[in-house]
């Protein structure tokens, strides 16, 4: 089993103990592991690597370290690291509330950053250097080839660019995975070449991540699962949100804007972007094709309800019960299914040459088209922008998504100016609630306040959102604001528990 | 004359009045014209229509269009048009005084769009049809060809797009002109090709606008100059605010990320960036090249001290002395130059490829890197966003400047939130004032605050930044804020007139 494993006969040599691999994680190291959106992390040597951090503190002996990843972790890793205190520094996303707990209470530097740049900060060392990279793999080639589990995120890059290599070989992760992967690196400047890819179903790079099988430092054995998704079911409200959504669709077919086919299509993570990829087995659409980053339940369900014909993706992040059903029946799927680096999934090249539909979650957004995708309240990060501001960018058609209220009604998602923003009006063509979509292409900022209030905002906020551009447009401006109070909706909420109140 | 700048004979027929020309024109059409930052603009057939309009207006009968450009109009075209009421809309960026007020009153809908976007928009059907496009040339071909003047823009898929096109042959701009222009546009989708541009030299096009001539439906024959642009001469400030820059490059070229070639350049519109260019004179970087979309009177002086092997750019914006100096030596210079579509120009793809050092100008920043760069006191749009977000999104090196007060001091251009923002801290690599440098890569944004508020801000107000963060942080988050005065100082300003007592 381990000789089909490690292809590479000199590194099974290498095989050690979880801890053993850990020790070449020193204090002060940048390390960069595997993992996106809790699939494909390294599993074992975080865990080794948290109980010496508890060990060495204890002995009142500094551990931490600047973690790198493709996105979040699964498995509460992010959790066992952050609550270890062994991270300082956490770079580009993460999704785990005890980790969130420690960035907001500024113990640990979080630097969220789009999720195609990180590698290209790191290749131009404007980052880094990554001291030791850690992969999961589910084998590694005759040549001393990593071959990636779930995920490829930016491990292809850790690995080439980092001094140290520790490979987690996953007995657990199906060996059908082989062959699922395309890495692709852009050349190196002065003359950095196009990327080929003009179609989804391009593959223009390696099965595996080459890397000189000499600075593998070690290979540790493992067999825990990847942690499944923790999406809920389509509801009402993300029932409504789909459906608006296709109406639209359908309406741009009418109209000749697009085929039946429609364009590419990407969706971000969580309940509501899968529900609203759900929701388009009962439409009319047919032969689609997706260019994203995750992909969840929704992907395949697509595949098996016979409407996509092929999905792009940087990880495959499930539930348990659909993780269960596909992973054992990859060799079904697999021709119609690639995994790349998270640069080229989600690079803006690509992203503006297929013309894709980009389908992101907002926290909240304002009357004039602004998104809050990461910082409740102004302040507090909830997960990091993570890749919707490359896909947003640059997408033929941006769509942002959210229930009209939260908690109850006490939180309107559509508010007089966004708490912070992640995405100006400028990238942000079409946004949608439960209530209704507001189509905001080609309108000027006071035009946009109108639409939104009246299709999407909820009617309980509708009043106090049109007092407030009534009263901010007499005093002139291509986005009217009372400055004095743009913000006042957070501030009530801070101080009493509700906007209502503001 | 006339002869060799209409080429393709069957037009010289077609050679009207402006006024004959501008009668093509109709109440509710869209119309494109060409024009980039006051170059290359179409002077007799705007103002031909200015004209109608006011009769027409006295009349009681409606004229208004919506109108889109490349950037900016020259000559007072956009004042002209705006006094005359006939602009309903106007995309995708205008610079001009009166029709700012226009915008800011609600009178005309203003689209601020980032400008490598609009033709895509336009390709797609998202907005427009063009109607009729209205284009300045300096010759048509053989083939019926459009050869433009000093400017590109968005004329090329203008002229492909619309219904009908009037050329405005300018006997002014100089012949030599013709073999500047390189004219690409994207391959249709399904199967967009990549864009085959690796350096900044690479020519990929046309050296005209391919168009079919029976769409021609007016040729008119005009002399107007172009305007000169009205940037000032380097001062005390943007000379410091270069000195700091220089210094940082520098750094990156003793630390081995930079060559002393740096990576080619790009530089917004305006006195400041002009400036900053400026001192790449005397300084120890050379063979530069730029990949831009406005070349200023900086790019001429960087060739002529030999420092600049070659730009590329949209448009050439000159003072007079300049302009006088530079087109009738123009065969000097012209293999050293090229002027590409805006929609190129301004590339995520290419800029992404090539890895651009882009330096733009912020109104403000705030306390976390943050930028606006179109909206006085969050409400009045001053331009528009320009290219900024094209370059800053995905450029090596993404630097904006500004002198850290205006208006004697009263504002301060780092506040603890922007009023409005238009490029995010994901966005942000680097902010200089006169008083500094604050190098924000890698950083979180409690480390950028310290950093910004030590190096950036005007020593008046250190104190009050520095006591809003020390208030906000205990309150924790990723972005500490104080919700309810975040925007304090915008609201004094507005007040009191002076940010000072916020």
């Amino acid at each position: 089993m381990i000789t089909e494993r490690i292809r590479y006969a000199p590194l099974r040599d290498k095989v050690v103990s979880a801890e053993a691999a850990a020790a070449h994680i020193r204090d002060g190291m940048t390390i960069g592991m595997s993992g996106f959106t809790r699939a494909g992390e390294a599993k074992a040597v975080p865990m080794a690597l948290a109980a010496r951090a508890r060990e060495a503190h204890a002995r009142g002996e500094p551990l931490s370290i600047c973690l790198i990843t493709g996105a979040s972790l699964g498995n509460d890793l992010d959790k066992q690291l952050a609550e270890a205190h062994v991270l300082s520094r956490r770079i580009p996303f993460q999704s785990d509330p005890a980790l969130r707990r420690a960035i907001n209470a500024g113990e640990v530097m979080f630097v969220d950053q789009h999720l195609s740049e990180t590698v290209e900060l790191l290749r131009t060392r404007q980052i880094g250097p990554v001291d030791v990279a850690v992969i999961e793999a589910v084998a590694i080639t005759e040549q001393g080839g990593i071959v990636p589990t779930t995920s490829v995120g930016n491990s292809a890059s850790f690995a080439i660019l980092a001094e140290k290599v520790i490979v987690e070989i996953n007995l657990s992760q199906p060996t059908l995975l082989e062959g699922l992967h395309d890495i692709y690196i852009p050349t190196r400047r002065p003359i950095r070449h196009p990327i080929p890819i003009v179609a989804p179903e391009n593959r223009v790079g390696l099965p595996f991540i080459p890397v000189d099988p000499e600075k593998i430092a070690a290979v540790v054995v493992t067999t825990k699962l990847d942690s499944s998704a923790n999406v809920e079911p389509p509801d009402d409200d993300t029932r409504a949100i789909a459906g608006h959504l296709i109406e639209l669709l359908k309406h741009e077919v009418a109209v000749g804007r697009l085929s039946t086919q429609l364009q590419p299509l990407q969706a971000g993570i969580g309940t509501t972007a899968n529900a609203v990829l759900h929701g388009l087995i009962d439409s009319p659409f047919h032969n689609l094709t997706m260019y994203s980053e995750v992909l969840q339940d929704s992907t395949f369900d697509l595949f098996d309800a016979g409407r996509l014909d092929f999905a792009s993706g940087s990880s495959i992040t499930l539930s348990r019960p659909k993780y269960e059903a596909v992973l054992p029946e990859l060799a079904r799927y697999k021709s119609r299914l690639v995994l790349r680096p998270q640069e080229i999934s989600n690079h803006p090249e690509i992203i503006r040459r297929l013309g894709l539909i980009a389908i992101n979650t907002a926290l909240e957004f304002d009357l004039y088209g602004n998104i809050n995708s990461t910082h409740v309240g102004g302040t507090h990060m909830m997960n990091g922008i993570g890749g919707s501001g490359d896909f947003a960018r640059n997408a033929f058609l941006s769509v942002f998504i959210t229930r009209s209220v939260a908690k109850e009604g006490r939180i309107s998602a559509v508010v007089p100016m966004v708490s912070h923003v992640d995405h100006t009006e400028h990238d942000v063509d079409i946004v949608v609630t439960e209530q209704g979509l507001a189509d905001l292409r080609g309108l000027a900022p006071r035009e946009r306040a109108a639409l939104i209030i009246r299709n999407c905002a909820h009617p309980d906020y509708r009043d106090a959102l049109a007092d407030y551009v009534a009263r901010a447009t007499p005093r002139g401006g291509q986005t009217p604001h009372l400055i004095e109070e743009a913000l006042g909706w957070h501030a009530a909420l801070r101080e009493t528990g509700t906007m209502r109140r503001a």
